[in-house]
């Protein structure tokens, strides 16, 4: 008898966002005159940028002479784009362009990383309250994280609560975890961690020997200068932490696919009898087994967004959903609510007005606004009470939106 | 302390292609003036077809319009590309587009469906000897494989071998295999399995509740009428059997990514209590949370295959590859050699002339013809004694290769 994977079953049947879309599709049924706004999934909206198409068509037409056809390409990705990547993204943190892996996908790289590491709860596994589903649900799949209790906690994950009461910024726990999930900008509250903050997470890594998972997928939204982008800009990061980085947001690439993982020379795990195992070389040989490498024509796209017309396009785009953001945010505020993010962050997180848990104030803004947010009860336990709105939308969309929410609310 | 997944350490350290390729880069470093052609990995190099060509420079401009944009796509693909497939390879079998997974490859697939099913030794796993290495190495990282012995067999698998003595069909064995892997026509030997062979199969899998996972990334190459295109022309096979496609080889897709998936719905696995769990719905899960769909471009650029234009030029695209193949077959069997495959496949599979080790002929056609092809004992121990040669590459190499090797040997 073929065996299936036991712990799939222990996953919470409803993933957010489909619940998101039943909702929407039963109100848009029952009224279907009313125009509805989504702010909900975040998702760019804006044209791809033309360096980065450009890029694309001359790829394409490469493929299509024999003497510049390209078949299989390093399953790590072209050089041609990770020395793009390591002379621009980490210009002065002396990040090898080697140490880059590219990828199809943060979530796929967030996802595929448990593949190299010991699963079955021999690694305690700590995440923040709110999360992104996936780190929680790639654990429950790996068996890292057992039954879930009525609030949908998992009892073998360490949660970091973060809350309007510690300003987003969870404790750095007691308990010992072997693998933290770290993710800033953060998606969904919109926080961003400072230097001195991730230096304790560095140290309390060093400390215990965890590894830390660094998911920097909204670090082109960053606009303060004390602010840092990577992880690496930390002493010492490059002995315990991977990063994530991904073109998905800045570069408008959610439909395009590309994204990359550092993982740095000399960090190592540990096998079950003591030996010190490098991860790149896992990871390495996790990627050549189980990938093929990203398309040829959406590698020379990513290596576009570095050229100057692409830096300053991508650059325009960012701004633009900065500017959604800024208008996000003021004009809630304007409307007395208690508003977080959307500063150095595409999100902004809110706390539902009235006392509504989050679902009420979704079915409340959907049926009265016509305008579709994210729960904040479906990123975890600790986002009840609060509300994500994204600020990947057209100026109009957005604008509207506001002007919908101050008449109903 | 992270520990890392201690099964890794059980991978044989050579990896084929590495190793070819270091051999071949110190002769060509030792002698810069002989030209090498390969005839080893299985890689394209023809351009890519108009048809697709063109499909992918629309989407690009699609994607360049505010109107036409498109970010994140269904995890598991457009319906436009689903729906393309299921009518045309699919036609007649009762696939349904809903029961195809599109994704980046089915060297992804290959190892990934392993998530959705036990690990550790859970599932007895039956590989050919000769085999794809990627079904044995994502079984070592699952934990299903246990040590290896001299040979480079694993204790844990069930090898079923492949020789010129049983006509390279392994006979149906008659310990039970809880996952079987099937590649068909093979990848290396060539061989395609017929009717009568695969219903065997299939009655073997229903006796035992086993699941196939059926490799057909090579199908186009089929030209006899009475061989099998897909597992699914045999009464039975969607009960118990997965098939993966792809299309790098008939459309020349090396680098630009795009193969897919078929789970049948009412094909189920074994949950530790005994519950019959639908692997569809795993599978959906799996690919919805680590995965997030291909690329719109790909994907436009693959729907193209389906149309008329792309038809035909994917059809020249294989006919062209199989005169390659037809050549080297009647090239090397004019030298006398047993020559086997071909015919139905891109690949020939020749017994080493003169008693030499696959690694010693390898050397000795580097060395003397500077021709490169792979080493049967680098797709198992069945596999020593025999060689491959691919058929993907222009004409003139081929023939110049053959040339060659004639005067060499």
């Amino acid at each position: 008898m073929a065996r299936v994977n036991d712990h799939f079953r222990l996953l919470k049947a409803g993933y957010l966002f489909p619940e998101i879309g039943r909702r929407v599709r039963a109100f848009q049924e029952a009224n279907p005159d009313k125009s509805i706004i989504k702010l909900g999934i975040g998702d760019v909206t804006e044209p791809l940028p033309a360096a980065i198409r450009e890029a694309m068509h001359a790829a394409i037409d490469e493929l299509g002479d024999r003497d510049t056809f390209r078949g299989y390409g390093p399953e790590k990705g072209y050089p041609f784009l990770r020395e793009a990547i390591a002379a621009h993204d980490f210009k002065g943190l002396n990040v090898s362009p080697e140490e880059i892996y590219i990828s199809d996908g943060s979530k796929c790289d967030c996802g595929n990383v448990l593949d190299i590491l010991a699963a079955n709860g021999a690694n305690k596994i700590a995440v923040a309250d709110p999360v992104y589903p996936v780190y929680v649900d790639t654990n429950v799949m790996a068996g890292n994280a057992g039954p879930a209790d009525e609030n949908g906690r998992y009892e073998g994950l360490i949660y970091l609560e973060a809350t309007a009461e510690n300003d987003f910024q969870p404790a750095i726990p007691e308990a010992k975890a072997d693998v933290v999930y770290l993710c800033y900008p953060n998606n969904p509250t919109g926080a961003v961690a400072s230097k001195e903050y991730l230096a304790e997470w560095v140290a309390y890594a060093k400390r215990h020997g965890s590894l830390l998972l660094f998911d920097a997928a909204y670090t082109a939204f960053i606009k303060d200068a004390d602010v840092p982008r990577s992880i690496y800009e930390i002493d010492g990061a490059r002995d315990c932490a991977i990063e994530f980085r991904s073109f998905s947001k800045n570069a408008g690439f959610t439909g395009v696919r590309c994204a990359f993982t550092v993982v740095p020379e000399g960090l190592t795990g540990t096998a079950s009898d003591g030996t010190e195992i490098p991860l790149a070389k896992l990871w390495d040989r996790r990627q050549s087994t189980k990938f093929n490498g990203v398309s040829y024509i959406v590698q020379r796209g990513a290596a576009a967004v570095y050229s100057e017309a692409g830096q300053r396009q991508t650059g325009e785009l960012v701004d633009f959903y900065m500017e959604n953001a800024r208008l996000i945010r003021e004009g809630l505020s304007a409307l007395r609510m208690d508003v977080y993010g959307g500063v150095n962050a595409p999100y902004v997180w809110l706390k539902t007005p009235g006392g509504d848990s989050s679902w009420e104030f979704f079915d409340r803004l959907l049926t009265k606004a016509n305008v579709v947010g994210t729960p904040g009860a479906g990123f975890g336990a600790a986002g009840e009470g609060y509300f994500r709105l994204s600020a990947f939308n057209s100026r109009e969309n957005v604008i509207a939106a506001l002007e919908r929410i101050k008449a109903a609310l």
